[in-house]
């Protein structure tokens, strides 16, 4: 008798792949690797570099080498708070503020703690749900449709409380606005709809801001405001702040579940423990912001929405559907109005479209099936990020705060994502 | 109806409280924080300043923003790999090597993707037992005794796997070495033969090999070397390069366990996603070495030889139970008979004790419970970490080589942990 290898492995890791969107860029440099332009849309990295006074305050604090507290540096959970109440008028102290290595990691032990069932939205992220089947625990999907705008409504997180008979089973619902994979955003008073039905059914909401500073016209509004005894505020510095590869995410709590940050405190010190000093010191500096950031933030801002836009509309000109962005860098597109002419070319769901788009013309982005959809509705996302962030954003800066940037500015300083937008248009005309 | 706050956490992670070690920390810091004089012989983090060059390297490297691949940054893994084969003579490329936020959280990772049960020997570091307890794995404990230097032997290990009727169940079998709590290590021919059961019993070894630089002779050995097929390697920054709180940690596997390096890659990008970048880009020059970085060890270790041998003999002198250590920073002291003196102070357990003491004297040790003892054995662990390392190795720098370090040198350079054992003997003897 011998032991195969893969009966030891955990049921519910079995078969799990590589998280789509990394897979993705995996998939790319071995294609650039052989030579091959590559328009690289697929993974939702910022393209701006690190505040230079941030990256500075990282090598002031480079030989900080204690283990932190498992909560985080107390100047940092304090610098959330007030980053928290500066810019979305939540009340929270830094005692409420719980520091991991990316938010990524806070959602899974926050699921891993909670023992209930995780309500998400689709399309939705690509991890929620792999994180879920990790740990074993219930999803329930709502399906949002492109009339929508991809969102849920206060009606269909109402009917999808309504299916179980348990009026009051433990819920976390994930909201994630200005979203991923969709750009869009909610308004305030879609907002208050939605807080009020998880109020009344005791619903803990993930509020995932991660892309809250990234709303291009800076007028982010948090569900917290609404919600102040039931919701969990994420956010870090990956997406603002450019600085995804630091890892660092923060969850900020209302103060009546200060149970639940106990908890997961209790297992990130049994766990990663506490998150990279230097790091730490150096993000104090980030959330602390002040007017060199802010300058940062606006013209990421203005980039990003030129840019958004001007995709969007070429894709609806060549009779892909999409909405335009609110925030954030992505567009979830739907290929369903060019289906006949799809089927024609042997393309029959949204996997085959990526691999053929991205062999026909080097342009990656990824399927919607990745995000929680059905893979024959023909959709993607495709982050418009795929240019060098320092250079516009010095090229922004040179043009008054006052004018609009000139209309050949994408061409002339997001070319990868101009030219893949061609690329994709072009093919989608074939 | 009203949901109880606390009926929604899983119940494999209610009770769980602060990781013991960071616990006994957050008290020291309250008492400090009143003015009392305290001696940190609790948490375990290294005196020593992380080596100028990796904070010069970090420093170089801060700018990097991007997200690594969730295996880690390629040139960090060749470099893992090289320090393991130039160090430990085992054969090993970089594809065989994970990096983590820290190894306990790899650990972790581990126990959530392998389905079978763990075998620790006891004493043992406090966090493997409630990682298995969080993810509802079983646990074997192999007890050991002060007689057998708190170790294993090939034939406890036997017995522990004939206890089963099933011969070839999934087991790892966790080995640390020099050991924490213990500060003792296995030489080549204990490790052998522990190898042999292992394969006869196929089991998995995590070899815990994080103090493996600190071995105070510098003769470190691998149980890889014996163990070709079914072994992992842990290690990581945190002790031989005084960078605990940096979070850097790493798995290199037999390559024949590249399925488990896999999966546990694949939860990896579904939770922290990599490991911070700059953190990454500066260890590699930690994992190059060169005559820097040997030097630095070898002070480190002439340090901790004479301060730990000094401890060890004062306790033993005072009718405290300990041995002499073998490498890493801590000792493993057994009050056991001074018990009817400890009852008559009403002294019944290792809690108790370390309360008392602490209260008493200032001194913070952590109990034998902690580490898998019972509580009444009146054990504890102390961590001989208490001083000033920059201060320590430049002094050190000062003598030469192929002399001995002064009678006074810890008196002078290591003077907390110097009065934190006058203290304990003294109060141990009163």
């Amino acid at each position: 008798m011998n032991i195969s290898e893969h009966v030891s492995l955990n049921m519910d890791v079995r078969g799990l792949g590589q998280s789509a969107t990394l897979a993705i860029n995996d998939r790319c440099r071995v294609l650039a690797a052989q030579g091959k332009e590559v328009y690289k849309l697929g993974l939702g990295q910022s393209p701006f570099p690190v505040p230079t006074q941030v990256v500075e305050a990282l090598k002031q604090n480079a030989h900080h080498k204690e283990y932190l507290p498992a909560r985080g540096l107390k100047e940092l959970r304090d610098a959330v708070a007030e980053f928290h109440r500066r810019k979305d008028g939540v009340d929270a102290s830094g005692d409420q503020v719980l520091i991991g290595p990316g938010s990524k990691e806070l959602m899974f032990i926050l699921q891993l703690v909670y023992y209930g069932e995780l309500i998400v939205p689709s399309p939705c992220w690509v991890s929620y749900v792999p994180q879920a089947r990790i740990i074993g625990r219930k999803v329930s999907l709502i399906h949002t449709c492109y009339e929508d705008r991809w969102q849920i409504t206060a009606e269909s997180l109402e009917r999808n409380c309504q299916k179980e008979e348990d009026d009051l089973r433990p819920r976390i619902l994930v909201l994630n606005y200005p979203g991923n994979p969709d750009g869009c955003t909610y308004n305030e008073s879609e907002l208050k709809d939605i807080a009020e039905v998880a109020r009344k059914y005791e619903i803990i909401v993930l509020s995932d801001e991660i892309y809250g500073q990234l709303n291009h016209k800076g007028e982010h509004i948090s569900i917290a405001r609404f919600m102040p005894d039931r919701c969990i505020i994420s956010s870090g510095l990956s997406k603002w702040c450019g600085a995804g590869g630091w890892r660092l995410g923060t969850f900020t709590f209302s103060k009546k579940l200060a149970w639940l940050l106990e908890s997961m405190a209790n297992v990130a010190s049994e766990t990663y423990t506490s998150v990279s000093a230097p790091i730490q010191y150096a993000s104090v500096r980030a959330f602390h912001g002040g007017m060199e950031i802010e300058r940062y933030l606006w013209h990421s801002r203005r980039i990003l929405a030129i840019l958004g836009n001007e995709c969007a509309n070429k894709l609806i000109a060549a009779g892909i559907r999409t909405h335009l962005p609110m925030g954030g860098f992505y567009l979830f597109i739907d290929f369903s109005p060019l289906r006949d002419k799809l089927r024609e070319r042997g393309i029959f769901d949204d996997e085959e479209l990526c691999r053929k788009l991205l062999d026909d013309t080097g342009v990656a982005i990824l399927p919607g099936s990745s995000f929680g959809r059905a893979t024959n509705e023909l959709t993607a996302r495709m982050a418009y990020v795929d240019f060098d962030g320092a250079l516009a954003l010095t090229a922004s800066e040179r043009i008054p705060l006052e004018a609009e940037l000139p209309a050949d500015f994408t061409k002339q300083y997001c070319y990868n994502v101009y030219r893949a937008i061609e690329l994709m248009t072009a093919w989608a005309g074939q």
